[in-house]
Protein backbone atom coordinates (compact mmCIF):
# COMPACT_ATOMS: atom_id res chain seq x y z
CA UNK A 1 0.00 0.00 0.00
CA UNK A 2 3.15 2.27 0.55
CA UNK A 3 3.72 4.44 -2.57
CA UNK A 4 7.12 4.61 -2.76
CA UNK A 5 9.53 6.92 -0.89
CA UNK A 6 10.55 10.00 -2.33
CA UNK A 7 13.81 10.21 -3.85
CA UNK A 8 15.20 13.31 -3.61
CA UNK A 9 16.83 14.31 0.62
CA UNK A 10 14.48 16.96 0.59
CA UNK A 11 11.35 14.49 0.38
CA UNK A 12 12.85 11.61 2.67
CA UNK A 13 13.55 15.14 5.06
CA UNK A 14 9.46 16.57 4.90
CA UNK A 15 8.39 12.89 5.57
CA UNK A 16 10.23 12.63 8.52
CA UNK A 17 9.18 15.71 9.66
CA UNK A 18 6.07 14.89 8.96
CA UNK A 19 6.09 11.59 10.90
CA UNK A 20 7.49 13.12 13.53
CA UNK A 21 4.02 15.73 13.73
CA UNK A 22 2.02 12.85 13.54
CA UNK A 23 3.52 11.01 16.09
CA UNK A 24 2.96 14.07 18.21
CA UNK A 25 -0.41 14.70 16.47
CA UNK A 26 -1.32 10.84 17.50
CA UNK A 27 0.16 11.02 21.57
CA UNK A 28 -2.49 13.59 22.42
CA UNK A 29 -5.31 13.03 19.84
CA UNK A 30 -4.87 9.30 19.41
CA UNK A 31 -3.98 7.49 15.82
CA UNK A 32 -7.55 7.57 14.75
CA UNK A 33 -7.31 11.26 15.20
CA UNK A 34 -4.36 11.28 12.32
CA UNK A 35 -5.59 12.45 9.24
CA UNK A 36 -4.50 13.49 6.03
CA UNK A 37 -5.75 17.09 6.76
CA UNK A 38 -5.26 17.10 10.30
CA UNK A 39 -0.97 16.49 9.56
CA UNK A 40 -0.95 19.02 6.79
CA UNK A 41 -3.07 21.68 9.35
CA UNK A 42 -0.33 20.42 12.08
CA UNK A 43 2.82 20.74 9.81
CA UNK A 44 1.14 23.54 7.79
CA UNK A 45 1.10 22.14 4.68
CA UNK A 46 -1.53 21.69 1.77
CA UNK A 47 -3.17 18.62 1.85
CA UNK A 48 -2.34 17.83 -1.47
CA UNK A 49 1.39 18.01 -0.24
CA UNK A 50 1.16 15.67 2.82
CA UNK A 51 -1.21 13.01 0.11
CA UNK A 52 2.42 13.18 -2.23
CA UNK A 53 4.10 11.58 1.03
CA UNK A 54 1.21 8.95 2.13
CA UNK A 55 -0.75 7.07 -0.23
CA UNK A 56 -4.13 6.88 1.92
CA UNK A 57 -5.16 7.60 5.34
CA UNK A 58 -4.22 4.43 6.27
CA UNK A 59 -0.77 4.32 5.24
CA UNK A 60 -0.10 7.19 7.70
CA UNK A 61 -1.22 5.81 10.60
CA UNK A 62 0.53 2.59 9.76
CA UNK A 63 3.83 4.38 8.93
CA UNK A 64 3.70 6.73 11.83
CA UNK A 65 3.04 3.63 14.48
CA UNK A 66 6.18 2.20 12.05
CA UNK A 67 8.45 5.58 12.39
CA UNK A 68 7.40 5.63 16.47
CA UNK A 69 8.72 2.00 16.80
CA UNK A 70 11.89 3.09 14.89
CA UNK A 71 12.55 5.95 16.93
CA UNK A 72 12.20 3.44 19.84
CA UNK A 73 15.10 1.36 18.64
CA UNK A 74 17.19 3.94 18.34
CA UNK A 75 16.31 5.39 21.61
CA UNK A 76 16.23 2.47 23.75
CA UNK A 77 17.46 -0.71 22.19
CA UNK A 78 20.39 0.31 20.47
CA UNK A 79 22.36 2.01 23.31
CA UNK A 80 21.34 -0.62 25.66
CA UNK A 81 22.92 -2.80 23.04
CA UNK A 82 26.53 -1.35 23.44
CA UNK A 83 26.33 -2.43 27.06
CA UNK A 84 27.81 -5.85 28.56
CA UNK A 85 25.61 -8.95 27.72
CA UNK A 86 23.92 -9.90 30.67
CA UNK A 87 22.29 -7.62 33.17
CA UNK A 88 23.88 -4.90 32.62
CA UNK A 89 21.93 -4.88 28.74
CA UNK A 90 18.86 -6.42 30.66
CA UNK A 91 18.86 -3.18 32.88
CA UNK A 92 19.78 -0.64 30.68
CA UNK A 93 16.71 -1.76 28.24
CA UNK A 94 14.52 -1.21 31.06
CA UNK A 95 16.27 1.87 31.88
CA UNK A 96 16.15 3.03 28.00
CA UNK A 97 12.40 2.69 28.02
CA UNK A 98 11.87 4.27 31.68
CA UNK A 99 13.55 7.20 30.37
CA UNK A 100 11.22 7.06 27.08
CA UNK A 101 8.46 7.07 29.06
CA UNK A 102 9.39 9.84 30.79
CA UNK A 103 10.11 12.10 27.90
CA UNK A 104 6.44 11.33 26.67
CA UNK A 105 4.42 12.78 29.24
CA UNK A 106 1.39 13.50 27.07
CA UNK A 107 1.09 9.48 26.61
CA UNK A 108 2.95 7.01 24.68
CA UNK A 109 1.79 6.30 21.24
CA UNK A 110 1.72 2.41 21.34
CA UNK A 111 -0.18 2.29 24.39
CA UNK A 112 -2.53 4.79 23.03
CA UNK A 113 -2.47 2.78 20.34
CA UNK A 114 -3.11 -0.97 22.31
CA UNK A 115 -6.27 0.59 23.81
CA UNK A 116 -7.20 2.19 20.36
CA UNK A 117 -7.42 -1.33 18.70
CA UNK A 118 -8.07 -3.66 21.13
CA UNK A 119 -11.73 -3.84 20.60
CA UNK A 120 -11.44 -3.50 16.77
CA UNK A 121 -10.23 -6.33 14.95
CA UNK A 122 -8.35 -5.97 11.93
CA UNK A 123 -5.00 -5.03 10.26
CA UNK A 124 -4.30 -2.27 12.39
CA UNK A 125 -4.89 -4.47 16.11
CA UNK A 126 -2.51 -7.01 14.44
CA UNK A 127 0.15 -4.22 13.73
CA UNK A 128 0.02 -3.45 17.10
CA UNK A 129 0.16 -6.53 18.67
CA UNK A 130 3.08 -7.49 16.80
CA UNK A 131 4.78 -4.65 17.41
CA UNK A 132 3.97 -5.55 21.61
CA UNK A 133 4.85 -8.99 20.63
CA UNK A 134 8.06 -8.63 19.02
CA UNK A 135 9.10 -5.96 21.99
CA UNK A 136 7.86 -8.47 24.69
CA UNK A 137 10.66 -10.52 22.47
CA UNK A 138 13.72 -8.16 22.86
CA UNK A 139 12.93 -8.05 26.64
CA UNK A 140 12.61 -11.94 26.99
CA UNK A 141 15.92 -12.78 25.28
CA UNK A 142 17.91 -9.91 27.43
CA UNK A 143 16.18 -11.93 30.19
CA UNK A 144 17.60 -15.30 28.91
CA UNK A 145 21.10 -14.02 28.44
CA UNK A 146 21.56 -12.50 31.87
CA UNK A 147 20.63 -16.03 33.08
CA UNK A 148 23.12 -17.60 30.64
CA UNK A 149 25.91 -15.33 30.98
CA UNK A 150 25.25 -16.46 35.27
CA UNK A 151 23.70 -12.73 36.37
CA UNK A 152 20.27 -14.34 37.46
CA UNK A 153 19.34 -17.31 39.16
CA UNK A 154 19.30 -20.58 37.08
CA UNK A 155 15.33 -21.64 36.74
CA UNK A 156 14.71 -17.81 36.60
CA UNK A 157 11.34 -18.18 33.61
CA UNK A 158 12.23 -15.37 31.24
CA UNK A 159 8.53 -15.02 30.31
CA UNK A 160 7.29 -14.42 34.12
CA UNK A 161 10.44 -11.80 34.63
CA UNK A 162 9.85 -10.23 30.87
CA UNK A 163 6.19 -9.94 31.97
CA UNK A 164 6.65 -8.27 35.69
CA UNK A 165 9.15 -5.63 33.84
CA UNK A 166 6.37 -4.64 31.69
CA UNK A 167 3.93 -4.29 34.54
CA UNK A 168 6.42 -1.99 36.06
CA UNK A 169 6.60 -0.47 33.08
CA UNK A 170 2.87 0.38 32.22
CA UNK A 171 2.47 1.44 35.89
CA UNK A 172 4.56 4.23 35.63
CA UNK A 173 3.22 4.89 32.94
CA UNK A 174 -0.53 5.06 33.96
CA UNK A 175 0.44 6.35 37.82
CA UNK A 176 2.46 9.26 36.44
CA UNK A 177 -0.81 10.87 35.42
CA UNK A 178 -2.13 11.15 38.83
CA UNK A 179 0.80 10.56 40.87
CA UNK A 180 4.61 12.56 40.64
CA UNK A 181 6.00 9.83 42.53
CA UNK A 182 5.71 7.47 40.12
CA UNK A 183 8.99 7.22 38.48
CA UNK A 184 10.69 7.01 41.99
CA UNK A 185 8.40 4.19 43.04
CA UNK A 186 9.12 2.22 39.52
CA UNK A 187 12.87 2.59 40.96
CA UNK A 188 12.45 1.12 43.87
CA UNK A 189 10.54 -1.41 42.63
CA UNK A 190 12.90 -2.41 39.81
CA UNK A 191 15.68 -2.26 42.44
CA UNK A 192 13.46 -4.77 44.24
CA UNK A 193 12.44 -6.79 41.26
CA UNK A 194 15.75 -7.60 40.03
CA UNK A 195 17.10 -8.14 43.32
CA UNK A 196 15.41 -10.84 43.83
CA UNK A 197 16.04 -12.63 40.82
CA UNK A 198 19.71 -11.60 41.07
CA UNK A 199 22.67 -15.06 41.20
CA UNK A 200 24.60 -13.62 43.72
CA UNK A 201 21.11 -12.45 45.76
CA UNK A 202 21.79 -13.77 49.86
CA UNK A 203 18.22 -14.89 51.73
CA UNK A 204 16.45 -11.74 50.37
CA UNK A 205 15.87 -8.62 52.17
CA UNK A 206 12.33 -7.23 52.83
CA UNK A 207 11.29 -4.89 50.28
CA UNK A 208 11.76 -1.00 51.34
CA UNK B 1 -24.58 20.16 34.02
CA UNK B 2 -26.31 16.89 34.51
CA UNK B 3 -30.39 17.27 33.83
CA UNK B 4 -32.22 15.46 36.50
CA UNK B 5 -32.26 11.74 36.68
CA UNK B 6 -36.03 10.65 35.07
CA UNK B 7 -38.51 10.39 38.02
CA UNK B 8 -40.38 7.04 36.71
CA UNK B 9 -38.29 3.58 36.93
CA UNK B 10 -39.58 3.04 33.42
CA UNK B 11 -36.70 6.13 32.83
CA UNK B 12 -34.37 4.79 35.05
CA UNK B 13 -34.17 1.42 33.72
CA UNK B 14 -34.22 3.02 30.23
CA UNK B 15 -31.14 5.42 31.62
CA UNK B 16 -29.31 2.58 33.06
CA UNK B 17 -29.48 0.40 29.63
CA UNK B 18 -28.05 3.38 27.62
CA UNK B 19 -25.06 3.95 29.69
CA UNK B 20 -24.41 0.41 29.57
CA UNK B 21 -24.60 0.27 25.88
CA UNK B 22 -21.93 3.58 25.77
CA UNK B 23 -19.76 1.51 28.27
CA UNK B 24 -19.55 -1.13 25.62
CA UNK B 25 -19.07 1.60 22.89
CA UNK B 26 -16.23 3.07 24.63
CA UNK B 27 -14.30 -0.15 24.83
CA UNK B 28 -14.97 -0.38 21.16
CA UNK B 29 -13.97 2.65 20.47
CA UNK B 30 -12.84 5.17 22.96
CA UNK B 31 -15.41 7.59 24.98
CA UNK B 32 -14.32 10.40 22.30
CA UNK B 33 -16.02 7.91 19.89
CA UNK B 34 -19.66 8.10 22.47
CA UNK B 35 -21.98 10.63 21.43
CA UNK B 36 -25.81 10.97 21.51
CA UNK B 37 -26.11 9.77 17.78
CA UNK B 38 -23.82 6.94 18.08
CA UNK B 39 -25.51 5.68 21.18
CA UNK B 40 -28.79 6.08 19.47
CA UNK B 41 -27.98 4.01 16.58
CA UNK B 42 -26.09 1.56 19.17
CA UNK B 43 -29.54 1.73 21.03
CA UNK B 44 -31.82 1.57 18.41
CA UNK B 45 -33.63 5.26 20.04
CA UNK B 46 -34.32 8.13 18.38
CA UNK B 47 -31.45 11.13 18.90
CA UNK B 48 -34.22 12.94 20.94
CA UNK B 49 -35.01 9.92 23.03
CA UNK B 50 -31.46 9.58 24.36
CA UNK B 51 -31.43 13.81 24.22
CA UNK B 52 -33.72 13.22 27.06
CA UNK B 53 -31.61 11.77 29.47
CA UNK B 54 -28.27 12.96 29.03
CA UNK B 55 -28.17 16.91 28.70
CA UNK B 56 -24.95 17.04 26.32
CA UNK B 57 -22.10 15.14 24.60
CA UNK B 58 -19.63 15.94 28.04
CA UNK B 59 -22.71 14.80 29.89
CA UNK B 60 -22.65 11.68 28.19
CA UNK B 61 -19.32 10.81 28.57
CA UNK B 62 -18.42 11.88 32.36
CA UNK B 63 -21.80 9.67 33.33
CA UNK B 64 -20.74 6.81 31.21
CA UNK B 65 -17.58 6.75 33.35
CA UNK B 66 -19.25 7.16 36.67
CA UNK B 67 -21.58 4.48 35.59
CA UNK B 68 -18.11 2.31 34.85
CA UNK B 69 -17.46 3.46 37.83
CA UNK B 70 -19.81 2.05 39.99
CA UNK B 71 -19.81 -1.10 38.18
CA UNK B 72 -16.22 -1.52 38.74
CA UNK B 73 -16.62 -1.01 42.48
CA UNK B 74 -20.06 -3.55 43.16
CA UNK B 75 -18.01 -6.32 41.46
CA UNK B 76 -14.91 -5.77 42.82
CA UNK B 77 -14.90 -3.87 46.01
CA UNK B 78 -17.88 -4.69 47.30
CA UNK B 79 -17.83 -8.17 47.35
CA UNK B 80 -13.69 -7.83 48.82
CA UNK B 81 -15.33 -5.86 51.84
CA UNK B 82 -16.88 -9.28 52.76
CA UNK B 83 -13.31 -10.78 53.21
CA UNK B 84 -11.89 -10.56 56.39
CA UNK B 85 -10.43 -7.36 56.96
CA UNK B 86 -6.09 -7.55 55.97
CA UNK B 87 -4.43 -9.93 52.89
CA UNK B 88 -7.76 -11.89 52.82
CA UNK B 89 -9.68 -8.62 51.89
CA UNK B 90 -5.98 -7.34 50.03
CA UNK B 91 -6.39 -10.58 47.85
CA UNK B 92 -10.01 -10.49 47.16
CA UNK B 93 -9.63 -6.97 45.81
CA UNK B 94 -6.78 -7.44 43.23
CA UNK B 95 -8.97 -11.03 42.32
CA UNK B 96 -11.59 -9.17 41.58
CA UNK B 97 -9.77 -6.64 39.93
CA UNK B 98 -8.31 -9.39 37.32
CA UNK B 99 -11.59 -11.11 37.11
CA UNK B 100 -12.91 -7.38 36.14
CA UNK B 101 -9.99 -7.16 33.21
CA UNK B 102 -10.78 -10.51 32.07
CA UNK B 103 -14.01 -10.07 31.91
CA UNK B 104 -13.77 -6.66 29.28
CA UNK B 105 -11.51 -8.59 26.50
CA UNK B 106 -12.15 -5.95 24.25
CA UNK B 107 -10.64 -2.96 26.43
CA UNK B 108 -11.39 -1.17 29.76
CA UNK B 109 -13.52 1.49 29.61
CA UNK B 110 -10.57 3.74 32.38
CA UNK B 111 -7.06 2.38 30.97
CA UNK B 112 -8.88 3.46 27.16
CA UNK B 113 -10.04 6.68 29.24
CA UNK B 114 -6.38 7.29 30.01
CA UNK B 115 -4.80 7.32 27.12
CA UNK B 116 -7.51 9.22 25.34
CA UNK B 117 -7.19 11.74 27.99
CA UNK B 118 -3.51 12.05 29.15
CA UNK B 119 -2.71 13.97 26.61
CA UNK B 120 -5.42 16.36 26.79
CA UNK B 121 -5.75 18.75 29.88
CA UNK B 122 -8.99 19.85 30.82
CA UNK B 123 -12.21 18.55 32.76
CA UNK B 124 -12.23 15.00 31.58
CA UNK B 125 -8.31 14.11 31.78
CA UNK B 126 -8.91 15.89 35.84
CA UNK B 127 -11.96 13.12 36.25
CA UNK B 128 -10.14 10.27 34.52
CA UNK B 129 -7.31 11.38 37.54
CA UNK B 130 -9.50 11.13 39.79
CA UNK B 131 -10.74 7.87 39.47
CA UNK B 132 -8.02 6.57 39.54
CA UNK B 133 -6.11 8.19 42.36
CA UNK B 134 -9.12 7.45 44.34
CA UNK B 135 -8.68 3.52 42.74
CA UNK B 136 -5.18 3.67 43.94
CA UNK B 137 -6.21 4.96 47.52
CA UNK B 138 -8.37 1.86 47.91
CA UNK B 139 -5.74 -0.46 47.24
CA UNK B 140 -3.00 1.64 49.18
CA UNK B 141 -5.59 1.07 52.35
CA UNK B 142 -6.11 -2.49 51.95
CA UNK B 143 -2.50 -2.71 51.78
CA UNK B 144 -2.12 -0.62 55.22
CA UNK B 145 -4.94 -2.69 57.00
CA UNK B 146 -3.20 -5.85 56.04
CA UNK B 147 -0.05 -4.77 57.70
CA UNK B 148 -1.82 -3.24 60.82
CA UNK B 149 -3.48 -6.87 60.83
CA UNK B 150 -0.30 -8.88 60.92
CA UNK B 151 -0.51 -10.04 57.75
CA UNK B 152 2.11 -7.99 55.71
CA UNK B 153 5.84 -7.43 57.54
CA UNK B 154 6.00 -4.73 59.31
CA UNK B 155 7.39 -1.75 57.30
CA UNK B 156 5.53 -2.36 54.27
CA UNK B 157 5.26 0.80 52.24
CA UNK B 158 1.99 0.85 51.14
CA UNK B 159 2.45 3.45 48.24
CA UNK B 160 5.45 0.91 46.83
CA UNK B 161 3.25 -2.45 47.50
CA UNK B 162 0.02 -0.37 45.45
CA UNK B 163 1.92 0.38 42.75
CA UNK B 164 3.47 -2.87 42.26
CA UNK B 165 0.17 -4.51 42.44
CA UNK B 166 -1.42 -1.59 39.76
CA UNK B 167 1.82 -2.65 37.27
CA UNK B 168 0.73 -6.21 37.51
CA UNK B 169 -2.84 -5.68 36.57
CA UNK B 170 -2.04 -3.00 33.89
CA UNK B 171 0.62 -5.67 32.44
CA UNK B 172 -2.23 -8.34 31.99
CA UNK B 173 -4.52 -6.16 30.65
CA UNK B 174 -2.08 -4.57 28.08
CA UNK B 175 -0.05 -8.20 27.20
CA UNK B 176 -3.42 -10.54 27.17
CA UNK B 177 -3.20 -8.69 23.83
CA UNK B 178 -0.67 -10.65 22.11
CA UNK B 179 -0.79 -13.78 24.40
CA UNK B 180 -3.23 -16.04 25.95
CA UNK B 181 -0.80 -17.15 28.93
CA UNK B 182 -1.12 -13.90 30.49
CA UNK B 183 -3.32 -14.57 33.13
CA UNK B 184 -1.31 -17.72 34.09
CA UNK B 185 2.00 -15.09 34.33
CA UNK B 186 0.08 -12.51 36.67
CA UNK B 187 -1.42 -14.80 39.02
CA UNK B 188 1.99 -16.48 38.93
CA UNK B 189 4.15 -12.92 39.50
CA UNK B 190 0.78 -11.87 42.08
CA UNK B 191 1.66 -15.02 43.87
CA UNK B 192 4.90 -14.27 44.43
CA UNK B 193 4.61 -10.46 45.07
CA UNK B 194 2.38 -11.33 47.73
CA UNK B 195 4.73 -14.19 49.14
CA UNK B 196 7.74 -11.48 49.56
CA UNK B 197 5.43 -9.00 51.34
CA UNK B 198 4.10 -11.75 53.88
CA UNK B 199 5.15 -11.27 57.39
CA UNK B 200 5.77 -15.32 58.13
CA UNK B 201 7.66 -15.95 55.84
CA UNK B 202 11.02 -17.32 55.89
CA UNK B 203 14.22 -16.27 53.50
CA UNK B 204 12.34 -15.94 50.33
CA UNK B 205 12.81 -18.49 47.97
CA UNK B 206 13.56 -17.95 44.37
CA UNK B 207 10.63 -17.23 42.16
CA UNK B 208 9.33 -19.81 40.03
Amino acid sequence: MNLPAPATAKGAHTRDMLLGRACELAARVGLEGVSIGELANAAGMSKSGVFAHFGSREDLVRQTLEWAAAGFTDQVLVPALRRPRGLPRLQAVIEGWMDWILAHPDGCVFLGAISEYDGRPGPMREFVTELMERWRGVVETAVRKAVEEGHLRPGTDPKLLAFELHGLMYGLHHVRLHDPQAPDLARRALHDLFDRYRADAGPATPPR
